[in-house]
């Protein structure tokens, strides 16, 4: 793999993994994601196309809470070149040299390019070029160019392609295939420059797609034939070439979807199609909006490492996949990069995706939490249904809010992302003061998982604690557990945050909640007995030892031999022993007190954060991508710098070393999420600390100097930290003062850059 | 349904029901398990027969615990017949009259009859019965009989078919089906009267059919054509008869197979066919056979309602499942009458089941504990595989001892069917005094079961006490818990019984112990540390209660409202909860400590049977076969007569009213065990108690009286109860003089009868 500032690529071309490249080179623009799938890939099972489209799911393949679960659907190839050579099939794979695939992350395109020889010894040099309007969502553009190396004869067919079924990665196998999957269309409507299909899903959604394609020999236009099938449709170029001559095909794709916000979906398309659109002009506009949103989220790192590239990666797919344009969608654990977990949306999205949003984009958290407000009659169903009141967000949802877990594999334990969307919302009031987005959403939202939890929680006379049994935690090994002190503290705070809400906001907005309160049938009892239980929510931990303990009994199990039980690497449960067995042992999945200690830095002390990072990770199998960032933030803070880079690395490269093994399904989001975290809340050690932002860096040796943009309590701060200094810039100013928290002291950031040496003051 | 002494019969014809009637209507030997089906059954996939062979499984169809599952072969249709009458398919339910389908248990012999009238009006009456050989278990005997009302032209084809499928009946759907399942055969072998097929098992079994038909119209000889296909062969008469004529065909058929006791299959047919049968020769030496096997099975009650003929009915079950001939097989859940849980063994043999035999008849309780044995080595892998040490029987096995759970079922968890195996090895040796059965097998089993409980206890410092973790007890409802009480005490018994066999057995048989030891590697001091852990094994106890608890948390979760729970009767994880819900409410599923007080009936007080019972029982789903018979047990131990009596109806009338709706996969013979227990530990309140024999009746009022017989400490006694007295007479002599304690007072029995009035000593 190629490192530059701005480029991924990789010029060697290996068959096994070829998949799992196309997944590491996908680009997007949160309506679309588009795998980096070869363009000339003959509809087969190996290879037909990786183009997911948010919120559109058909009918899945197993038993979830609600019926059948539902998947991500494979959209329509609008990719698909066919490009014959002398006669001879060009597969883009078989006879080529100088082969290259790169990711340009600045202007968010893909481009792939090979030297092909056909069996008589002629050659043409092939590019691809691809990118997914960011400025004009539904505009998608293709670039062919082919250069005869040699005199050649060329027909290349540009189309739309609906004939493709779901990918089925197999992430278990070696190589690691993808297996046929369902086709969902169960209607197709193709015409000579569209197609549109209808999917098997319960509201028999249309999908549209038109292309406009222009094709040039040396700037000279070439003629087009008219391609249509049953399933495609498009443009066919035949055309002599000689020796230099340069065939160049560009295309733009419209898609469009009878899901779309107050969008007429067919006559957008038809709009599209009778306009005059240009591949370059779409591209300029695309690269404009992207360099805007590189503006606050790049971070730069001065070091000798590849991490500045492998950390902008993270940062790019997160930007790739964040739908900008509505508030009806959320961000799966997979992105739109892999059909794993349905593109489903779990936990990782409020506490490992957002955060990065939250401090870069504050806009897309709150679209992002009103998306879960749309879901909350969902929740609330959820929570009937469990015999529970309030809402009860479920674990693993699709767009609709519904759950999709597998029935009988644990949903009903995994209820912390109940208070993890509680605790997003917080944060986001916090940090943005938007208390508009909290009189309108956010407040109905604390309220009803505040019930969630008070229909959850058990008094017991034992003790005069309440009690939450029967969860599983962010430790997912432990099948089922008592008191998960990650759950119940998370869960005290969610009950807790609904008095502070209405403490602050019935002074400044009395009608609108008084107005919810009539809504929900709200009480200042109510209110007080989610504050009494609360503070009675049993956190277990060991006063002798200091110890903030998993649950109930964690400490109690048998010790476990993690290298005998891990020989390989994989997941112990695919290596040695069953799930079921682990509850007998002291055994952690991944993060989960490591990391309730780093989402309330400054509620526990370094001693506390200490005794929890030297108990749990010899415990800890790392057996998720959620895993090395919390262990990253939390060994930086406690001055492991080392095994804090160690972690870091793992998690800045998870994806582009195929770490795991199972990117052929997809990215993992909350993995880049959590690398974002691990220099920003990590080794910057920038955190929002009741108003005042606090600066606690501690590089790794090997970065000399990372400067970074972020917005802070609504103003924009440019940060830069050395290992001898820390300078922070008020970009944008907000509506109150900015105190900066730095070893000790506190400094008002004006007009000019703050500049504080550090270790001044020790 | 009608009942009689011996004869359990039905004269009405339901279609939705046939299939479950097949079941409740299943004969056998113990070596072959047949349903009730129809002989004109055609090959189709609602009705392919349904013969069971013990110990004859093909490929399953799931991911067990090593490699794939396998599952009870439906065998070869013997019994098939293809009657025509006036060129007209007689298939036995579409047009006939005085239906009749009858179960003599007197002679285990099961027959059909009713009267067909062709499309022309011409009457037959039809019957059929047939039996499985008792005295010699190779051969199975069948009956046609037609008899025209009519003059009539009959074909009657009687052959051997192999063209059959499991029957793979679904007990969820209404009404429930049989779906089409696998054919196990992969090669077959037809001759004229004889067939064998290969399975696709792992030691391609050979399994060999062979038959000896004869057919007389009114006593003389109809000639025979000989019928041969690729599945099947037979025999096949045509003949005209006028009105009162009577067509008989007999036929006996040998059954043998490759997995047989040192018999050569193949030279046993041939002997066979060579050799001269007639079935009213075969039929008299099997109800010879069966009259001896009633002698002292059979409980006679006095009584006005059908109890005394739905007992009898369990009774027969049992003693039609059970594998005299071999210590090879064991006795599976649904023994050989169905195909659920792939007939599979479970702790059911050795908890509800053997109980029956060992009073009834030990020698087969000697063998289904020789059986465990021969699996020894499959329970040290499984220990291994799992981390354990010694011998982890596992949850559910096939006749290799392999553990045939569906992997990620639990089956981790089930771990008391180890400490259930040493239980029934300790009470048959209590109760029977064998010691060479000891020295050559039980001591082994005793040793190595104790040196896995060694393995799986984990010593706590906090209490210093030894604590069982991570297991599922009889209330399967749990998931997991710490600490089962049921779990815990029957491990301590289990490490406590070392010491015993040691101490008994080094004086009598010292050379057989040194050599014993030897092989395992045992020492006096591993013997001690088994009881040194049995001491201090934590059995959960709330003192001021005095209450035995389930497990260290279940009083703590909340209580569960069971009518919402299971509005219709259905098992609450089939109506209105997920499985995974339930470690939240206080929930049994079937008797779990109840079930404990049973087994140590000596162990508790009366007051704390009465807590047991009065605590759980509300609490208890009752969502399990195995549940009615331990409550009916001890509410009749605690003077609950009336609740004792309900349960003992829903226990004895089970599978005869397909209570649960799943008789169609199959009989419930711990329930039959347990109908048994209900009556011999209950009513009768007979239990063996320290070297004497105590009763403590407690008879239902609808019962006037009940006479059994019993083998108690080497001697036979005949039991009768009556309301006001106890007679006692020992029928045949053991060792020792044997003392029977009844209202406190013990009394020698002698070679007069025994009686005793109730109530003399109040």
């Amino acid at each position: 793999m190629f490192y530059n500032e701005w480029i991924l690529s990789n010029d060697e071309y290996d068959h096994d993994r070829r998949q799992s490249r196309n997944a590491l080179f996908t680009i997007g623009n949160g309506y679309l994601g588009i795998r980096g799938f070869f363009e000339e890939d003959e509809v087969t099972l190996e290879s037909n196309g990786g183009i997911y489209m948010a919120g559109v799911t058909g009918r899945g393949t197993y038993d979830a809470w609600e019926g059948k679960s539902g998947e991500l659907c494979n959209m329509p190839n609008i990719f698909r070149v066919s490009l014959r050579c002398g006669g001879e099939r060009v597969d883009g794979f078989s006879s080529i040299s100088d082969f290259k695939q790169t990711l340009n992350m600045q202007k968010a395109s893909y481009s792939r390019q090979y030297i092909w020889t056909t069996s008589q010894g002629s050659r043409i040099e092939v590019a691809f070029e691809r990118f997914a309007g960011a400025a004009d969502i539904p505009k998608i553009g293709q670039r062919i160019i082919v250069k005869a190396l040699d005199p050649v004869d060329l027909s290349l067919s540009a189309l739309l392609d609906s004939n493709v079924t779901n990918l089925n990665a197999d992430s278990f196998a070696t190589p690691r295939p993808v297996q046929p999957g369902r086709n969902h269309f169960v209607k197709r409507n193709v015409k000579t420059s569209s197609l549109s299909v209808i999917l098997d899903d319960p509201d028999s959604t249309v999908l549209y797609f038109a292309q406009q394609a222009t094709a040039k020999v040396n700037g000279n236009p070439v003629a087009k034939k008219d391609f249509i099938s049953d399933n495609a449709c498009g443009a066919i170029y035949d055309c002599s070439l000689k020796a230099g001559d340069i065939l160049t095909v560009e295309k733009v794709i419209y898609v469009a979807s009878s899901l779309d916000d107050d969008v007429d979906a067919a006559q957008a398309v038809a709009g599209f199609l009778s306009g005059d659109v240009g591949f370059e002009q779409e591209f300029r506009a695309h690269c404009t909006a992207w360099l805007s949103a590189w503006e606050t989220a790049n971070i730069k790192i001065d070091t000798d490492t590849n991490d500045d590239a492998a950390l902008r990666y993270n940062i790019f797919e997160l930007l790739c996949v964040c739908p900008r344009h509505t508030d009806r969608v959320g961000i799966g654990a997979r992105g739109l990069t892999g059909e794993m977990y349905e593109g489903c949306i779990f936990w990782d999205n409020e506490i490992f995706v957002l955060p990065f949003f939250q401090y870069t984009n504050p806009q897309v958290v709150r679209k992002q939490l009103t998306f879960r407000y749309h879901t909350l009659d969902a929740a609330r169903r959820h929570a009937k249904r469990n015999w529970f009141e309030g809402a009860m967000y479920p674990w693993q949802v699709n767009n609709k809010g519904i759950e999709q877990t597998p029935y009988e594999c644990g949903a009903f334990y995994a209820i912390h992302i109940v208070a993890d969307i509680a605790f997003a919302v917080c944060r986001y009031w916090e940090v943005t003061g938007d208390d508009e987005f909290m009189v309108s959403y956010g407040t109905e939202i604390l309220y009803e998982t505040a019930r969630f939890w008070r229909s959850r929680c058990d008094f017991s006379e034992l003790d005069g604690k309440y009690h939450i049994r029967a969860v599983r935690g962010p430790n997912e090994y432990d099948v089922y557990v008592n008191n998960n002190a990650y759950t119940n503290y998370m869960a005290a705070n969610n009950l807790r945050s609904v008095k502070q809400v209405f403490d602050n906001l019935s002074g400044s907005h009395p009608k609108e909640i008084e107005r919810l309160m009539n809504k929900l049938g709200a009480t200042r009892q109510e209110i007080d007995l989610f504050n009494e239980i609360a503070d009675k929510i049993i956190i277990p931990y060991d006063e002798k030892k200091g110890l903030i303990l998993e649950d109930d009994t964690y400490t109690q199990r048998r010790s476990l031999d993690l290298k005998r039980a891990k020989p390989t690497g994989q997941r112990i449960i695919d290596s040695t022993m069953p799930y079921e067995a682990l509850p007998l042992y002291q055994v952690t999945k991944q993060a989960d007190t490591v990391l309730l200690c780093c989402l309330y830095p400054n509620d526990f002390t370094q001693q506390q954060k200490k005794n929890v990072y030297f108990y749990y990770e010899p415990r800890t199998a790392h057996d998720s991508s959620l895993s090395y960032a919390p262990h990253a933030i939390l060994s930086s803070q406690i001055g492991l710098k080392e095994e804090a880079y160690g972690y870091f690395e793992k998690s800045a490269y998870l994806d582009i070393s195929d770490r795991q093994l199972n990117t052929i399904s997809g990215l993992h989001f909350a993995n880049f999420g959590g690398t974002w975290q691990a220099v920003f809340h990590g080794f910057c050690g920038i955190s929002d600390d009741h108003g005042k932002v606090s600066i606690k860096p501690s590089l790794p040796d090997k970065w000399n100097r990372v400067t970074l943009n972020c917005f802070m309590y609504g103003s924009v701060l440019q940060i830069t930290i050395d290992k001898s200094s820390v300078v922070v810039h008020k970009k944008k100013s907000g509506p109150n003062p900015l105190i900066v928290r730095i070893e000790g002291g506190d400094y008002l950031v004006g007009g000019e850059p703050l500049r504080v040496t550090l270790g001044e003051r020790l």
